[in-house]
């Protein structure tokens, strides 16, 4: 069986016993019930996915940062150049990004993974090289992947889901880097959701009103291209049809890319280990669609991370039915978003492990 | 000169300059401008407190916990008998709160205040016992304290805050803990904002709707004691009569908490010491206008940590002109809220510090 089929295979639902063993508990803990809010709930997730009530710390906790390029850049979609995509790459491993700065603040490792960049400089130590092509093809002329590259490149983010796993992780964060990823974003998004193109495309890291009027023809090109065009009614809805849905790995190869393959496998990756798995912004929400396409309990292990500016990144996570934890105008993709989270994901955890009960406090309970 | 007025000479206004090398740094690193969102201007915040650019890293990390009671609750605004102030004030010291198992997570101490507590259990060890009167007078038949003792409450705040600083910590972050103590935090909102009792009250750690009535209708009752009632036009305007203002000690002793009293004094503490204060929930924020009212350049160092359930809460808050970082539905208090943000202010200093720049990293910008 292959490592694809394997891991969908492995997927099973959340523990019911074990989150109702956890919603009793938070009901007993030394505060008003309820008083935690989304935390409150974010634990009895946790538990469900564990399997057991407390569930494991979600920690030491590895941040994955896949890297690719994209063939739609030659459309002009952004003003960044694509040797950006390497050069980043670059900054990641001499440790000088943002996503670095991050995850040393909360104690989170950071793996660099190349699935899919186009020219790398002379690069510092510890680069994962599980490059599947130097790049995705132009969406807008053919498919991005065949279906073999996109089968590999979600493969590439199953085992380094496993590896890291096997290392010792106890909750995953997915990280990206790719000029003009937002556009294959967009297109997924689309696709998986029946959302209009123009509902879904955003200003990505920053471009102008030209350049974005632009960037959604190139999303609306592509999606008629490949005969990915939906009828949802209205932004976010999740009742419109859907034509990406019907055969999720044809529709990532056609306008996805290899990050977002790699990232698709990640969750699916973390949901067969039952680790939890946060996710960072649009290009995690829009490979989320796929992966939860693929196999839908695997969104037992995702939590959304931030919801970032992108319009996508809502319509993405209103489908998904996932609530996002950090909403602070954050547009920088790499894994920020989904680190900055990561504190309030192990805290949700502390507090159903360590907080006392009534009982055991000797505090009166509300009469 | 006393405590008060010594602490009230030293508050100056941020520095411009120090602001603006953060807001150029911000510009000239590895990411796209203004990409980091609330994060970025965070950051330039706090260049513009310490005075330097980087500022310091706001760690180590300390929460202080003011606990009292409120005359007000023989009037029967909550379900939770009065005695569990100071049953949760145990639980504090014994490790056992949700705010103890934050802290734990994030890498920040507790220390526990009892500035009006009225009956404490044998607690651990650990108390700092500046209690100033076993909980405030019913504020719906007379003044919740004299003006001496709210002087006093605040000096608590102040010298705790020193008292950290000079211990090392370089954040301080509010919390709280005191039956009825949403009821005294409307109150002062209403008179600090100008806002109507039935726009600032709210179901607190947990009411049915006939209670919130009824607390609502004591908040107007005693706003009307005192002679409090302003006249705003709509919730959280800032441009209605707050009758407040004018006297804001006579105001707090009026309507406030004990605890409110050491919050504000806390906060008045952090910003002499030009340390950044983190401010938890509706308790922090009604504090905060106290104190905003007392030295308005103190506002340079507060933090909103998150938004709670609460709606005077976000009144406070948008007259205070804070943004909250964490926005979750959290109702419990304690400093819960503060402790969840610590990360993520950390984390946008630590950015500020360690990120590369374009030209140091070799990074091509965007065209």
């Amino acid at each position: 069986m292959s490592l694809l089929n394997e891991t969908l295979a492995a997927i099973s639902p959340a523990d019911a016993e074990a989150a109702a063993q956890a919603r009793d508990r938070q009901a007993r803990m030394t505060k008003p019930a309820g008083s935690l809010g989304v935390l409150e709930d974010l634990s009895v997730r946790l538990a469900g996915l564990a399997g057991v009530c407390p569930p494991p710390l979600p920690e030491p906790a590895a941040v994955a940062v896949f890297a690719g390029d994209h063939g739609v850049h030659a459309q002009g979609v952004t003003p960044w150049p694509q040797e950006v995509t390497g050069q980043m790459v670059a900054n990641f491993l001499a440790g000088g990004a943002v996503v670095n700065a991050f995850a040393t603040q909360v104690g989170a490792s950071v793996t660099v993974v190349d699935v899919g960049v186009g020219t790398l400089p002379p690069a510092g130590d510890g680069l994962l090289d599980r490059n599947i092509r130097r790049g995705t093809r132009d969406m807008t002329v053919e498919p991005a992947m065949t279906r073999d590259e996109a089968v590999a490149a979600i493969e590439v983010g199953i085992a380094v889901a496993r590896d890291l796993v096997a290392a010792g992780n106890r909750a995953l964060l997915t990280g990206d880097m790719g000029i003009a990823n937002t556009t294959a974003s967009a297109a997924l998004v689309a696709a998986f959701t029946g959302a209009d193109a123009g509902a879904v495309t955003g200003a990505g890291t920053g471009v102008d009103a030209e350049t974005l009027r632009h960037k959604t023809d190139i999303v609306r090109r592509a999606l008629a291209r490949h005969g990915l065009v939906g009828d949802a009614p209205a932004a976010g809805s999740a009742t419109g049809t859907a034509p990406g849905a019907a055969d999720p790995i044809e529709t990532l190869a056609a306008v996805g890319g290899l990050e977002h393959a790699a990232i698709a496998g990640f969750v699916l990756g973390a949901a067969a280990e039952r680790v939890p798995v946060i996710l960072d912004g649009v290009i995690a929400g829009s490979s989320a669609l796929v992966a939860a396409a693929l196999a839908p309990a695997c969104l037992d292990a995702a939590v959304a991370g931030h919801r970032s500016t992108e319009p996508g990144h809502g319509v993405a996570l209103a489908h998904l039915g996932l609530t996002p934890l950090v909403d602070l105008s954050l547009r920088l993709g790499e894994g920020t978003g989904a680190v900055l989270a990561l504190p309030l994901v192990q805290a949700s955890v502390r507090a159903l492990r360590d907080v006392a009960t009534f009982d055991s406090a000797g505090v009166t309970e509300k009469q």
